[in-house]
């Protein structure tokens, strides 16, 4: 039996739907767009934590770039397909996040994992794109979600 | 006998390759990317002219924005199609410009119109977002290029 | 006083939020991916009317292709906006439907209006890339429908 | 002294011009994009090798898809950089290819390395989706040609 990913109280996960715009001739998603998808739901995931991403770079001067991707497309994903992005984080770095994610497609009754990425992201300075130290407030944040594997420790 | 749209000198025209991501299920050009293919042609346009927008921007402080775009979609541009997009400057205002565009797929020996568009382009402060005078020099060379029927009246 | 664009019952509405990717390096939501927008909502009021496109193009053989786009930018969509894009049937052909389109901002508490679109769709068969009559069912539906100002004759 | 990439007789190498469609609020080119130029480097290596995609899949029914991606953001492509990209073959399975590519920013006298990416390709049926085994004249002329490292024994 097979653990169901939506059900997984550990994952962030956001809903995304495929339309026309991101298919190719190939019938499919084009395999690029699984990382529009997958940043998608990484922006939801730090909106749903309290962040948004125009201010923190308007306020604290900052950005999470994107340094890093291994992503292995499993299954295609279709024109109207019901998708499901999930978010975890696994590790938290002083500059950097460690982050793992899986594309679901929940059209029938049952889940089918499409696509599986990780993503190493940076912390950077927005003007000079440098790294540059999370924040101690979203470093905390993170680590005390429930989407997060590398928690604080408590004694 | 139709004209050449090709052999018309009075047409800038530059040639672009439809890759996958152009592509849409459909097994066509994707719609909205009939405009990147307009405005990487009107991008190299500005170049011939002598202007790189990412200078045009840095040092006179200026973006051309686009304000409005009728476009026809007469014809479907294919996946590995081989196309010509051409650029003539039909009217220079003050701070707009009226640009007349073709898209022409020459796969074979003949010629094929997939599209034609009427874009009006605003010269605007890249900062402020807001309508500015296009500078004299760039009025004049536009006036005075092959590709503008808007000519400099010469007494 | 302006009549609220999101309180007129008589436009279809679907939210969309704008990502990184929509933007481009001018900082503001790229011309082209507007045409993007505007197709999801047109899905989605298809879809509330009970019309899947996969479904459309497996069984009735037939796709709705864009013939022609009037769009007028007002004012840019910035990264993180929150948008809301209209839909409204303003007359039904044999084979096309002329398509009424705004685009809304509503960040805060008042609405602003970004882009409004007119959108000449034509019903195609699906392999054939031809015109085709739109279905009885479909015709009806549409015209039937709170979203359309072509409305059905009744004596 | 640093071996330049761009004299490399066995990468092949494809310029690509970074337009404004490329790039997103942050003023550089969206991560998700930096995979369709390598994509679009990829297909020029097969069309300079004699294959065009269009016709392999009409006639060998076959597709080239991508089935996993590991990419490195070295260094940010601005709006308006010349781009170099290069493809390797490093491995000729009987129906994969592993794909090196490298990006690199030639505007200047100096080659700067933006980014590295290892792709692994799957040869399959265009129509069932299925791994397929690369025809044997094109596993031949990928094994002969100067840009695979995997090169045909010979006795």
């Amino acid at each position: 039996m097979t653990q169901s990913i939506l059900n997984n109280t550990s994952l962030f996960s956001f809903p995304i739907r495929v339309y026309y715009e991101d298919t190719d001739a190939g019938g499919v998603v084009y395999h690029a767009n699984y990382l529009n998808f997958f940043e998608r739901a990484r922006t939801e995931w730090l909106r749903d934590l309290g962040y948004e991403q125009d201010q923190l770079r308007l306020i604290e001067k900052l950005l999470f770039a994107v340094r890093k991707v291994e992503i292995d497309y499993l299954k295609p994903a279709f024109f109207n397909d019901q998708l499901i992005v999930t978010v975890q984080i696994t590790k938290v770095g002083a500059s950097t996040l460690d982050v793992s994610q899986q594309m679901v497609a929940v059209n029938k009754k049952e889940e089918q994992l499409l696509s599986v990425a990780k993503v190493l992201l940076v912390c950077i300075d927005a003007d000079k794109f440098r790294p540059k130290k999370i924040p101690k407030h979203i470093n905390t944040a993170i680590k005390n979600s429930p989407y997060c594997t590398n928690t604080l420790k408590r004694s």
